[in-house]
């Protein structure tokens, strides 16, 4: 077992819930709507506004969320000491801190990101499996990470998005017959990754998740994004991939009135699933 | 013809150079050798340490260039105003700044990376395939940068790379019999991007550059590493891939004892090239 899921197993137990909230500061700038209130931008600059917002987010999250998980492509600017105070203010409330920042590349690119990102304090990473090396990238997250600071840095596979061209790229893509994304499954289990990255909506299907489970294992964690605002199926989602599972909810709670009531309302109703499904 | 299509013509014109310069400032607690001298770091924080030593780098290439290729994985860290001093150097020494980013996301968050990213100021960013949404990162690339900041952000997709593990999941995947590297170029000329990175080593064969070449159309932009320390073949390259090309050179020029007389070398010696085969 690796650390990151001995972690993720023991905060499961310590805290009963399977929520992962996803961090997605936008700045007003950015878009229409789903952005952080102009209040947070009084004064200070991007980086300043779009840190604190987070802080409160999970400060309103932190009873009812395993995981915080930012997305790299709206943190874009952050220095290594803003990393920092957003994973060690989700590790002191409890959670795992995840960056979602599906990392694709090889050799010595790989190693400065894993350094980097080691010192950045985040306990996982999402890796992008193409074009390969998954096996050096989580030698690399677990050895040359500890060796850095003391602990592994956990690895989560991209293995199969629900996007509609994924159904080109990871189904109908097949290597000497097999699909892509059970060739990922099968490489996630060999390389000793942490975990998969699988979607929850569109056509993936209850099958699709079951014969991803079968191939890596029964340990690792399954990240899934979709459910919340992309109307994904969590009833899906918990029956095919069983225990080891965080459900991320991003804009449907740090976009909702109340945070803390959105928050506590998925870590519910996954609860009342799990009883039933698991 | 895309905006980064045309400025690199122009630029070709120009400058008489297809090198590209791979900027990997690694630091010295990160590895044993090919770090930036120690005396950068003196009274100063890393994120200026490494800026100093691209800036010091492009001083002395930028005789020699047509481009600056900074990797995401060696700046992470970098505020935006570093980015943004960064490709200012780089734009006024007459080259094309170039972030080796490999995005991969879908939707709002390609949305999110590319309002930061065009606001870094970068003539283009690289792009993963996988899982998909190409037409949609162009789109935004080209028409949201545009209205951020006034032009386009080019986008430069992994096609085909060098690696031994991209055999399977790039070569021997396929999509109805068709591998799944020409796939993507079909999806490089159909989405409008502006260029491929190929690989120059390994598995890669001049035929299937000939190959990709032929899919993506005569003025899609190669981006080719793998000359230099990896001892990729610049013949093969420039003979298969023909005019429009950027051969990009990291550790053999960034961490020479004379960067300027390695560019130098570099530009000439594909120039020869050129001249013969193109």
């Amino acid at each position: 077992m690796t650390e990151f899921i001995d972690k993720f197993s023991t905060l499961l137990k310590e805290k009963n819930s399977v929520l992962c909230v996803g961090l997605d500061p936008a700045l007003p700038q950015q878009r229409e709507e789903n952005v952080i209130p102009s209040s947070y931008l009084k004064g200070v600059d991007e980086n300043t506004a779009r840190l604190n917002f987070c802080l409160d987010i999970i400060d309103q999250v932190k009873d009812y969320a395993i995981a915080a998980k930012p997305n790299q492509q709206y943190v874009i600017g952050f220095t290594k000491q803003q990393h920092q105070k957003l994973t060690k203010i989700i590790r002191d409330n409890g959670m795992l801190s995840i960056l979602d920042y599906k990392l694709n590349d090889i050799g010595e690119t790989i190693r400065s990101s894993i350094f980097h990102l080691a010192e950045c304090g985040y306990d996982a990473i999402t890796f992008n499996p193409l074009p390969g090396n998954l096996a050096e990238a989580v030698y690399l997250a677990h050895n040359y990470a500890k060796k850095i600071r003391g602990y592994e840095l956990g690895i989560i596979v991209l293995t199969l998005m629900s996007n509609p061209e994924a159904v080109k790229y990871m189904k109908e893509a097949s290597v000497h017959g097999v699909p892509l994304f059970l060739k990922i499954a099968d490489d996630v289990k060999n390389s000793g990754a942490d975990g998969c990255v699988v979607g929850a909506t569109g056509h993936v299907t209850e099958d699709d998740i079951k014969n991803i489970r079968q191939r890596v294992g029964e340990d690792k964690v399954f990240l899934v994004p979709g459910v919340g605002m992309q109307r994904g199926d969590p009833r899906k989602v918990i029956k095919a991939a069983g225990k080891n599972v965080m459900i991320n909810i991003g804009r449907s709670i740090v976009y909702s009135c109340n945070p803390r009531e959105s928050a506590k309302h998925y870590c519910e109703l996954f609860n009342r699933l799990r009883s039933v499904l698991c």
